[in-house]
């Protein structure tokens, strides 16, 4: 969807120059890969038409204690790739950093043209308190209190309506925003597929409790700070908010395995590769999250422990990630 | 100088939106000063004259390999301090980082207002090759022969214009641009504040050849990538590259020991400290230059020398370090 909304926005506009966000790129292997997507395909575009590229300036933002340096240091190497793939001059694309919480101001007003954010808006902008009562848990679960469903939801409203108001002041006139994230299939907050992914790990937890190594009550206060909306919920609140038009609105299904998809013709389960597999992941998005509240030497333990886990549940049954990627333009 | 400029700027522009990047920042404690000092000026002049400030985006401009993570960090303590100064919502101010070398396009065309560069643009973009024949030395001395002259002024001549002609293309029409660099108070090139300061390091890096620590040929081969331009050749490059108009340049002495200033009235001078201070800064700007040739092992002992030397050296000359700083304006 990425793809076509960039060739749609980019027919539409005939300015010279453009201005791109990414909003929580992180720091890893990933951290280029939506901006190199939106580059090349414009790249790749204007070349088929003969026309001249415009000018790009990219801010990659992220929390300022988010490794900034690994992400520059390879931006010589991007530079290089971009250049071979697109036979273009790079005097074209520039690559800057923006440090800051995107649920706040980024960027003085009118300055981006397209915003993007993968995998970033579902974080909360804080650790939710209140629901003590949540007990065994670390996110929503079956058993839950009627108040956490309640705080997590009013959470993520306050939170995804400052995200939106803010990008709003910063994109300009029918400037393009294209945001994907972790969301539910039903209406439902405690179906399967969004909450046994942390009961998992919250079971890691409860293990490692037992053996002494945490206090059970330390994962009785702690409450990832993390919702995943039903796409229902994320409409609603767009509207409300009002600076926005949705034009496109889909739920998209990937199983918790990354290796496991339609492509990967000899891929064969294993439940130790498949456990490690979604371990990681799972550990470079919410390790920060955990060291801050249980500290830095249970983590190794607590993955290995989650990895198993995963990978006992993945025999039993094939779970899947729910994105809910929608893209929408600025009202004028 | 440099609130003067931003001043007597501000006062003629009425934009509500302001651009302004700094070439060569660093990453130590000084690398958000010169943008403090221009955020500073414009924020008191808005609340002195009643005026909504202008929103600001800065660029703290560096090398990829610098470390931006250190400043990225230090960023909600300044933001902190900017608005308990300023008594205005930080909502005006917004930094970035933009890595990559300013001999350079580093920005989309007319993107900037004001281009700020104190102590970066004497250092040039790669090391002298062919002045092999500079023996003994490490910068010009009174000794060096004809060509390494020329090499020097020939490689500043088309660093420099082509730093001139990128911020050019990068500045808005009338933008505004400061530099402060390290320079000749005399046309000549082998005068001896300019010459003294790598002269005390050539001669501690042959005091640890002489020890068997590295080879003297490397001593030989090696050349500081840097020129102290006499404001004349300046003033000629400028000139020839046709951008910008200079509205002022001045010459600025301070001694080698920043300590020693006329503020500082308890200053008495300690031929170790000063040979510290001055060791301690100037390992800060050409460690990386100086490890890349030979080696991090030497490191250490060769500031350990130097710091003696320049010791030795104050203790029988007081010496200054002239600063060449231009304040000039994009021609429409």
């Amino acid at each position: 969807m990425l793809e076509e909304t960039v060739k749609a926005f980019y027919a539409k506009s005939l300015s010279e120059k453009f201005s791109i966000a990414d909003m929580g790129c992180s720091s890893g292997p990933n951290a280029l890969e939506a901006m190199s997507v939106i580059i090349n395909t414009i790249f790749t575009q204007c070349k088929e038409k003969g026309q001249t590229s415009p000018e790009h300036l990219v801010f990659l933002n992220d929390l300022p204690g988010n490794d900034f340096n690994n992400v520059f240091k390879s931006l010589p190497q991007f530079y290089e790739k971009l250049k071979k793939q697109t036979d273009l001059e790079m005097e074209t694309c520039f690559i800057s950093g923006m440090p800051g919480t995107f649920y706040g101001r980024l960027f003085p007003s009118e300055t981006l043209d397209f915003v993007h954010a993968s995998c970033s808006v579902h974080w909360l902008s804080q650790v939710l308190e209140g629901i003590e009562n949540n007990k065994g848990n670390i996110y929503i679960s079956k058993t839950s209190p009627k108040n956490v469903f309640e705080a997590y939801l009013d959470q993520f409203q306050k939170d995804f309506s400052l995200f939106l108001c803010c990008r709003a002041k910063e994109l300009k006139s029918k400037g393009q925003m294209i945001l994907t994230l972790l969301g539910r299939s039903t209406s439902d907050p405690a179906c399967n597929d969004c909450i046994q992914f942390w009961y998992l790990l919250a079971q890691s937890l409860l293990e490692i409790s037992r053996e002494g190594l945490i206090e059970e009550a330390n994962v009785d206060s702690f409450n990832m700070p993390y919702y995943t909306p039903f796409s229902g919920e994320v409409v609603d609140i767009i509207g409300k908010e009002g600076s926005f038009e949705i034009n496109n609105l889909n739920n998209i299904r990937l199983n918790w395995d990354p290796n496991d998809n339609d492509e990967n013709q000899n891929y064969a389960f294993n439940k130790n590769t498949s456990g490690k597999n979604v371990a990681c992941h799972v550990r470079a998005a919410s390790e920060s999250v955990l060291v801050s509240h249980f500290g830095e030497a249970i983590i190794d333990e607590l993955f290995l422990r989650y990895s198993r886990n995963v990978g006992e549940h993945l025999s039993q049954e094939k779970t899947k990630y729910n994105f809910v990627v929608i893209s929408m333009t600025k009202k004028s």
